[in-house]
């Protein structure tokens, strides 16, 4: 079992609408201190294989196809276990 | 300035319908090694401090009143930076 840990982001150059409405909404609550915020996704995944160099294969052709739209995101993984 | 990373996940015990729909869709896509997803969210914010136990506080202040339900979600954070 290998666990796959995926980050999907809105890349630098796309305006993160929901990261601008998060700082809205804690400025507005009182934490000015908040300069920049930007959202992103963050996805847990087990994997029945062993083999890690697939492993690291399977897992990018899943964010270059569902997980994450490369148009306006990034992506990065992290592989744990055997 | 600090640097805050937060990553909000639904509870074990918490039933994930969107972690279970990506799996759903990566199993129709042919990957069959995928045997669990759970999805959370990722923020990552600038914070104007440098007090790093004081920005601990409002940090956790921020997932407690607006970043996480904690009803149904866990939190955790990092901060970098002085």
């Amino acid at each position: 079992m290998i666990k796959a840990t995926v980050y999907v982001t809105i890349k630098q150059s796309v305006l993160d609408v929901q990261g601008t409405a998060v700082q809205g909404a804690l400025h507005s609550m009182g934490f000015q201190e908040v300069d920049k915020v930007r959202v992103g996704k963050y996805m847990e995944m087990t994997l029945n294989t062993t083999d890690r160099s697939e492993a690291e294969k399977r897992v990018r052709a899943m964010c270059e196809k569902l997980l994450a739209n490369t148009v306006i995101e990034d992506y990065r993984f992290e592989l744990e276990g055997a």
